[in-house]
């Protein structure tokens, strides 16, 4: 090794030992007849320091180098004058005795601090820089340690990691693959998966009853603001288990994690119905941090002749409590935040619970005290409190209301990042229907979709509704969903080729189509299919829950852009002509209709 | 969970216990009033009885379920009249009450035991079966257990695992890339990584110092027997490092390895530069698990009027202890066999060393027995020996002679799967030649190849080598290489852009190629990238030698053929027009010229 200690390592204790540095020069100051520099690797920062009493060359050689250059240097550890408490090596500093700069560096376009004045573009760009980070290290060395945590708790319970094939074969029932053209097969593709879904299924007819991999999967869809086209899942499948096991198991895993990472103890998850969370949150993955729950208060509401609420499929409430206060400026700027596009709702009703026990709307011509007071009793409201009503059809309500409770909970400062709130959303529906879902083939429309995936099983119960009542069949689907984000989701399977077959069925699979797509899972559940489930987790998610950041972006070594676009590399890119002629391939110019 | 115990749970101590077991039935014996069932699972065999005294409805039951069923039953722990000591559940047996047929089974294509009567493309068509089979699975057991002591042990370290990207940008100075089309990016492929190289680099251009990953890479190159178009690798970088450290501290590893995987304590590894390599095994991957050396005995055979090794540019001998014994018919036989195109040599000349102490070859009228007893001397050959001599141009017959070396080493039981011969091969040559290599395009042919990659770094007192004489010039590169395999192998890195830029110059890239390709790389070199080096294992192939096999494919749970093809899942296949179309992209038929 060119370096004897790390940045990080030397205390109180070497004091009077001679020790080699290697390092990063984070910065140097020229106090005259002195020098100090701080040099920097992943272990921390060491003083090196200078003087001309000592030796007025090297100084002049210090005073040379800039951020960044790389540094070996060797030098006798000795207490420092003026201590700096708040470092792990701020007692001690090397007195330096010989010096090599091993790399220069040019200025870099941002400072390499925890807090940079490089804007997003310019970190991307120089990833590698932004890397240097104290933050984004320590955001990959958490991915590192909750990669190595989560194998050693599902190793303990005798999972195998398996390595399922990335080259695998295009399937388009859910969202678009990414394919590969095939030298040696002209005119054939592989895809990447989008999830090792069939490979784990397979693990368990194979009998390997506990399979795990933290996995690459891939999704061509037109990214949205967080999503990367390549991510990570920790994937999981088990044998011989009903619904409550994978909880059990997977409950654990996360509990380990949040004890060996954060050292929180978590309680019990709670579970929810997908429709108890669909009402009271309006979402199926409800931020439980706080309650702020919606009201249906159609019946409270309606027949008072205010057309809006009559004309309504749906009104619903919620209360947010300590919002009394709030400014008539406060909210009309929080109406016009509804009204945005993205929210969608075409106004808002309010009403104060004043501290003298009245409750005030902006409907009172409408509404009498009485029927007010039986808002606020409804709502369990007191005084102090704001309640806020929307209106309209019920499904963009639900979903307005929803957005409005979080952006409530954001102003009124109930979402915070270290607080963790876990909880099961159970009992999903098994189909939704398509009415053009852009990340969808345009060929998928109007007909059912797979929640989830075609491969989940349904309610044993609800079977008999998959001729008649599709939408009413409810599957044992389950999401792992913490602070409002899901986390994790994933279903007891299907393990009868013939069940399996009409679940293609109902998803508008040709019987030819399904067994080219998906025979070799049907024939494979021919031949002793044990009963099986699992899920898989979103792991730069989990990363960026556990490091307490919005987005995932900051937990991924070389993230790509919005566009999907890696600015560092600039990929993808052209390539030459001669590596297309070998694919049998020709690119079509963009105005030319297909 | 569908049972209480495992199949490869219970002993005398659980007498009496009412359990449930979950499997599969691996045979049935019948035995009139009594019938027995084997049930598997992943973790052993349990034997069911039934017996018409006890139930003969169950009996009737158990009668009807074939190979492969799936079970659930339950019973009562018994002991074994006819105890099996050779299986740990052999002691006892369940006593059945209860049973349930959770799935049926039509009968396999193979036996699923240790020795299946199934071939190969059958075996790789129903792999989810061959998985069944307790050799495979314990083959990816052993791959589970080898990646987590691998992360163990760097973890230890402190090697922190960082994912890299798989959609990555295209560049075609190594083997063929597999591209990917972007939807979003119309024109524009990603490239799928042959290996993370690059941004390992820049990982340590960022400060991570110590980096690895278990990673999937791809290369899309001509099949040969054992190789698959994509694959895994531990791969490592370490910064501020010689080539001594990198040795040392994967040496470590592999000790490590073989320690915990096969309680072997391996000695220090040698080393042998590859040029030694070359001379006395005419292979840079040489087998050390055996001697029998390469001599080059032309100065000692020459001039004697034997024309084929007078115009000759190089005579080569080996001497095969103990094969003097073999009869003309077996050594006509080695001589078709050094003859075939595979080997291409043009002849066998042997020499017999004789009990009685004379030397006796096949080219006697040429050789008095001075002569012979002077090539015996040289090859160190005793009674009982046989020398086997190939000429012709150097490099071609170096490589037969090594090819025959092996051989022999095969026919005389000299490479003994549980024997472990580890070395390192260090100094090899910085650059190639190519003169067409099908696994190259066909553009980058005439020109200078890097050996390992264009970031190896030349020894610092060969670079003055680098314009006068590049084919002699040495990296700092070093190979791992156990039983005559290549299990890893890396380099110290370039760490200058000047130099860097020197090396794609060299290697015929114009200066505008080599910013497009490579500009981040050598940008980030001028922001202060620190000395590094590393290397990268292939991690199929060290399971495969662990597991004690030749091939590799059993060591992969879902193996592609020979010509890329997944034969289970039918990939690659065609994907719709309609995926082309939104790509842009238009398939060329075979016959059209581009």
């Amino acid at each position: 090794m060119l370096r004897t200690h790390t940045c990080g390592e030397l205390r109180l204790t070497d004091i009077h030992k001679t020790v080699t540095l290697t390092g990063w020069v984070q910065k140097s100051r020229d106090l005259g007849g002195m020098t100090f520099i701080d040099l920097r690797d992943r272990y921390g920062i060491t003083q090196l320091a200078f003087n001309t009493n000592w030796n007025s060359d090297l100084v002049e050689k210090a005073r040379s180098v800039g951020r960044e250059f790389v540094l070996q240097i060797t030098g006798t550890v000795i207490e420092r004058e003026n201590k700096n408490l708040m470092m792990p090596t701020g007692e001690i500093e090397v007195k330096v005795t010989t010096f090599v700069v091993l790399n220069s560096a040019v200025t870099p376009p941002f400072t390499i601090e925890d807090h940079t004045d490089g804007g997003d573009e310019l970190r991307m760009k120089y990833r590698y820089l932004d890397l240097r980070r104290n933050t984004v290290r320590q955001n990959l060395e958490l991915r590192h340690k909750l990669a190595l945590e989560t194998r050693n708790y599902l190793d303990s319970l005798q999972f195998i990691e398996v390595e399922t094939p990335v080259l695998i074969k295009s399937t388009p029932e859910g969202a678009r693959d990414f394919v590969v053209p095939s030298r040696m097969n002209p005119g054939e593709f592989y895809a990447l998966p989008q999830s090792p879904q069939t490979f784990k299924q397979l693990l368990m007819v194979s009998g390997f009853d506990r399979y795990y991999q933290i996995v690459k999967c891939f999704r061509d869809e037109d990214l949205r603001a967080d999503r990367q086209p390549e991510f990570t899942q920790i994937d999981c499948e088990m044998s011989f288990v009903e619904q409550e096991d994978v909880l059990q198991v997977f409950e654990g895993m996360i509990r380990h994690l949040f004890k060996k990472i954060k050292d929180i103890d978590l309680p019990p998850l709670p579970r929810m119905t997908y429709e108890q969370a669909m009402r009271e949150y309006g979402n199926d993955k409800p931020d439980t941090r706080f309650g702020m729950k919606i009201h249906d208060v159609s019946s409270l509401v309606k027949g008072k002749n205010f057309k809006v609420f009559d004309d309504a499929e749906v009104v619903l409430a919620i209360n947010a409590e300590g919002a009394a206060a709030w400014t008539r400026k406060q909210i009309d700027e929080l109406t016009e935040w509804v009204k945005r596009p993205q929210i969608g709702a075409t106004g808002l009703v309010y009403a104060r619970h004043n501290p003298d026990g009245t409750v005030k709307s902006s409907v009172d011509k409408f509404y009498n005290d009485e029927e007010l007071s039986g808002w606020a009793k409804e709502l369990n409201s007191g005084t102090g409190d704001l309640i806020l009503v929307l209106a309209g059809p019920e499904t963009k309500t639900r979903k307005a209301m929803s957005e409005l409770r979080l952006e409530m909970g954001n102003r009124l400062g109930l979402r915070n990042k270290d607080t963790f709130s876990c909880l099961w959303v159970v009992d999903f529906p098994l189909l939704e229907w398509n009415d053009g879902d852009p990340n969808l083939l345009a060929s998928l429309a109007g007909r059912w979709h797979a929640k989830h995936h075609p491969f989940t099983s349904p309610k044993p119960e609800d079977i008999a509704l998959l001729s008649s009542n599709p939408g009413a069949v409810r599957a044992n689907a389950y999401d792992l969903v913490i602070n409002g984000v899901e986390v994790g989701g994933g279903s007891i399977r299907i393990h009868s080729s013939e069940l399996q077959s009409k679940m293609f069925e109902i998803l508008g699979f040709s019987k030819e189509e399904a067994l080219k797509q998906f025979g070799f899972l049907m024939n494979a559940f021919e031949f002793g299919a044990p009963p099986h489930g699992g899920l898989a987790f979103g792991f730069d998610r989990l990363c960026s829950l556990l490091g307490g950041a919005d987005n995932i972006r900051d937990f991924i070594a070389f993230p790509k852009n919005n566009a999907g676009r890696d600015v560092m590399i600039d990929a993808p890119s052209e390539i030459s002509q001669e590596q297309l002629h070998e694919l049998r391939l020709a690119t079509l110019p963009l105005n030319k209709s297909v």
